[in-house]
């Protein structure tokens, strides 16, 4: 429970550029009609050129606009925590920390790259954003970005959840945003995130003030994310650690995890592990190959691990880890042997977090139990072995919006895939 | 949007006694059936030595114990952060600061004295605490700070709550307590504040294992509160202010406004503001008389401002403003001319809440709308006298499992008591 906090003014200035220094050359995303290389003209009229720049930028550092940080700073540094009541309740010889990405005004690490991405469109003159989402994580750090820059933001929410998880709606409302269920087309179908990127797409292309937004994925993405291990290297500093021995966090789309372990990427004594849910086991059971974002198949198709894009997960609580792919990014990690990848059913992942919640205080969200369930596993490895490891979570969101899944689960109400 | 950090090592080791500080003397609680004061005797059924000795004691300053400063690690020091956004939303020449409390496991204040609760009741051997809990920020608190010493947690909810809003019970079995709804005896009762206490306090009264524990208006949970002016305090240093010229809180029991304000007490160039709810206006109509705590009168008689303990104010959102009496302290205080108290009704403090999201990007708890709203209007008020004023507010809690009152506020479904 000690804490490592880095100043309001420490905060880093330049995001690290993973591009040129990863495993293998990145194999470029396809156009979805020509199979040929997408080039910055196909995605003009989806994206500002500030952000179509960085995601095939080679520059190893890229300066974040002042104007960013100004905003980043709200909750900014956020903080390294050591987990000692955890290690305690263990038993365990490792030291375990974890990065706390919870603190951001929507609870978790996706304001990150949402503040950026509304900075770039409103300096090239964007007024309108459009976007899609899940149960809400990502359309409320967008809703959130956007009102601080005064750009107008509508959210095609997939429409099960619009009608059953109203909180994750009401919060991106609160910061001004539009939201509407999706698909707008059919009102009788509960929708999917590949229906309402669609919607969300369909509504910005053809609009000269409207860009659309991701949350995952892309490039440009997992860069604005780097910004979590970058500080997490000058606190581990602090925490008088070396390095840590092994890197650890969810993996859905992958952007917190890449935020968190692209900066240790250098360093081969650290290894780097990805946990996903064993329903959706993109990268421990997945096909590495071209596929497409989305499962209408309108995106371009990119390299990367994949269960087909017309897979359709259980409905576990981690949505936010429900995607049939991965960031290519990660993908070319884990196919040159730089990144491990573990899966857990989530009962598993919640038994972890409620141990979580009782010994450090805070309740996770489902996703970030991923993370916390890898850790646990490693300290407990480390006991069995007798090594003092050092190892670093990302605690990438709180659960307060995810109450109702730990009743089930305290209930014996979880079903458990 | 400026943090001014403390360290993890800066966290003030003992806590503000403002009781030989008051203006006048505090007189004492009276027996419920004698109305003789009330002594250590009549209390030790519910409470530990520990903190009946705090609530008398005339010491200045009152060591905080290293087993609780490590858990109050765990989030604290909470941010100072300067709400330069909001100030030029409001185009004002003053300064607004504010203490973010929301940063805590349970997300409020609440903690910084459960944690002491918890465990001066543990070091006393009591393996088993009861508590009562309206919608259930106190509850969640004490849940959360009985888990960190292994001592067992039961909760009596208001048994409305209990049924429409599941979301904080969910919080406390969390953490492992056992939550009942109340009162225990009539089910088909919707219960109140009063009925719980009653239940628990009947449930510790007769157990040697058990005592009860309180989340307001007694001086030991004032006292534990100090810790955020105290802080705060610190902080305001760093970012290069002499004093605040106005302290400002919401207003319930008085415990989040006493820990932010009773540190700058001594100081009579700044002004202290406590804010509440139009429909519970007790330090802007109540009487200052002898009143019960609770509803039932099985409380001792405390010397404060109440609109009597029969009181039943309107259903508002700010649910922990509901309390027909206040703080002995803070009543004392307003007596005697040290502290002023405004009252606004509830359309005005969530239209200050929602352009406090929007400028400053984090969702209140209608509670703080309160001291948002008397924050922003001072901050006119400066801008009308060309003043360059230091407004320091406490920002008690995030409003995550508060937005459905953000649902009713948006779309005109707010009843504007």
């Amino acid at each position: 429970m000690t804490r490592f906090d880095l100043r309001s003014d420490q905060i880093p200035t330049a995001w690290y550029n993973a591009l040129p220094d990863l495993p293998a050359p990145l194999e470029p995303p396809l156009h979805p009609a020509t199979n040929q290389p997408v080039g910055p003209d196909d995605l003009m009229p989806l994206f500002p050129m500030g952000l179509i720049g960085q995601e095939v930028s080679t520059e190893a550092w890229i300066d974040i606009p002042g104007e960013v940080i100004d905003i980043l700073r709200l909750w900014r540094p956020t903080p390294l925590v050591r987990a000692e009541r955890l290690e305690q309740a263990l038993g365990t010889p490792a030291r375990i920390y974890y990065k706390d990405e919870s603190v951001s005004p929507a609870g978790s690490h996706k304001p990150n790259t949402a503040v950026p991405q509304a900075f770039y469109n409103a300096a090239e003159g964007i007024t309108r954003l459009t976007t899609e989402t899940g149960a809400g994580q990502w359309g409320s750090s967008l809703a959130f970005a956007a009102a601080q820059f005064d750009i107008e933001c509508k959210v095609y929410m997939v429409r099960a959840s619009y009608e059953q998880k109203p909180y994750r709606r009401i919060l991106m409302e609160t910061w001004g945003a539009s939201v509407v269920p999706s698909p707008v087309a059919d009102p009788t179908s509960p929708g999917s995130l590949g229906m309402a990127i669609s919607d969300a797409v369909a509504d910005a292309a053809p609009r000269a003030d409207t860009h659309y937004a991701l949350g995952s994925v892309l490039n440009h993405v997992l860069l604005h994310q780097t910004i979590i291990g970058l500080e997490a290297k000058d606190q581990l500093a602090l925490a008088g650690e070396d390095r840590p021995d092994v890197v650890i966090s969810s993996c859905g789309g992958g952007s917190n995890l890449a935020g968190l372990a692209l900066p240790f990427m250098g360093d081969p004594e650290v290894r780097l592990v990805a946990v996903e849910p064993s329903s959706c086991p993109t990268l421990t059971e997945g096909a590495f190959e071209y596929d497409f974002g989305d499962t209408a198949g309108m995106t371009p198709l990119l390299p990367m691990y994949t269960l087909g894009h017309d897979f359709m997960p259980p409905s576990i609580h981690a949505g936010g880890l429900r995607y049939h792919g991965d960031a290519p990014i990660i993908s070319n990690l884990v196919q040159h042997g730089r990144m491990e990848a573990i899966a857990y059913p989530q009962g598993k992942t919640f038994e972890a977090a409620v141990r979580f919640a009782r010994t450090e205080g805070k309740v996770p969200a489902p996703e970030t139990g991923h993370a916390i369930r890898g850790a646990i596993d490693e300290a407990l490895a480390a006991k069995e072995a007798g090594e003092e490891r050092v190892i670093l979570f990302n605690y990438s969101g709180h659960g307060f919006l995810d109450l109702a899944a730990y009743d089930d689960y305290l209930n014996g109400r979880l079903i458990d895939v």
